[in-house]
């Protein structure tokens, strides 16, 4: 498994002065899609690994901005694994209403599990999870 | 000290589509002011008592909206300790812009602290916490 | 017609540093539990009436907050009209995980039109939209 | 004119429950450093240019996180135009806490004005802002 396609309501609150979706939104829609595809993976943005607490933060994000999006549009969402690595997914995010192309995302998101002394580090991303990855992380 | 004078600049990420602040942005600005309230009594949202980490959850919540606000205004935001008791805080928060009355909200926060199992009990409210409320607490 | 139900789902975003949904973010479940309804009246939160555009800005809004909603909960949403008047409805919204009571907000909303030279102004409920609800407004 | 220095404290409603600020923060961040340094130009993202409504809608957005910003904290927040063209700004915006890089961005905004027939029409940036900006565009 390495893409999803989902739907996004735009909501009254999304917009801005301007009458369309605010910039920023995006970035949450992005995740909402990221965290259904952690579930079909059997996992979420908070996990037990070993018994510590695990999530996903993201280091990289980013978007382009096509079209704008109104209040009431229903957004076509697809969202693909672009790139593994030990620790890291890559997600590549795209908003199309019909036809029309919206935006285009992108998020990299770090494996994470608290460190005894407090923060998080960088952990593998636990075989479970990537062994439902397809291409599997070299 | 049972009150606190402040303001608040309208951000354009603070507006919807009909040109105005969205309602629920009230809210955050109203957390915003009793963050500086618990701030100059020496403690914050966030704190520790006898061990536990404790907060001050919102149990109640509440707003009249008497005149639009808009980006770019600047809110006189009024914050008055209107009734203590044992857990409890209510605050009666007004937003003016000038001599116009904009909101009116009400909270009502709860001294809390991690229950070893998990989850949040109601604590009384620490004594050096009390102790700067005026009228103190009964 | 006049209530409705509805689930929402608990966004990573909607939660605070506490582990649960902001207080803030009920406020918005409630709008799109509104919007959901007026789309089922036959209308929205953006209209035309009489070549003016039209809204329904609220002019009171609360909640109070029985038990935390977490991360990935799915709450079921229940919207009731429990008050018509010539330009406002007034809801009632509770939200439930299973059988436990989580908030339960009230929202008041008025019918307005832009005016010519700027601004809103209140208007009666639309017949068609009036002519939906059930009871009738008086 | 070219950068800007600006603080901004991290509030409540920032952070999500890993305890950190959301990362879609930071975009609401980046807009209202910008939103102070269209201010200092003249202009704001509102603004009325030959009869006509203006703004600066968002075509790309970018963040690189490097440290956790918390609760708490205050952030500085460095603003510089990094590129001009005929109608486009494009801002790099850092995030430190002391000397601790948290987060680094980019946005590129384009000046626009409303089209006769509805939605928005990119424009060359009006002269009175370029005017200001040092260097001057090309």
């Amino acid at each position: 498994m390495n893409e999803l396609s989902t739907q996004r309501k735009v909501e009254f609150s999304d917009t801005d002065l301007g009458g369309i979706v605010h910039f920023s939104r995006f970035f949450v829609f992005m995740e909402t899609a990221e965290d259904e595809f952690l579930r079909a993976l059997g996992t979420s943005f908070v996990f037990t690994h070993e018994g510590r607490s695990g999530g996903w933060p993201k280091v990289e994000a980013s978007c382009e901005y096509a079209s704008a999006a109104r209040y009431g549009d229903l957004l076509d969402v697809h969202l693909a694994v672009v790139k593994v690595t030990r620790s890291t997914l890559t997600y590549e995010i795209t908003f199309r209403r019909g036809e029309t192309l919206v935006a285009r995302g992108r998020t990299v998101s770090v494996c994470c599990a608290a460190r005894p002394g407090g923060g998080f580090e960088s952990i593998p991303i636990p075989p479970a999870v990537a062994g439902r990855l397809q291409p599997a992380p070299g």
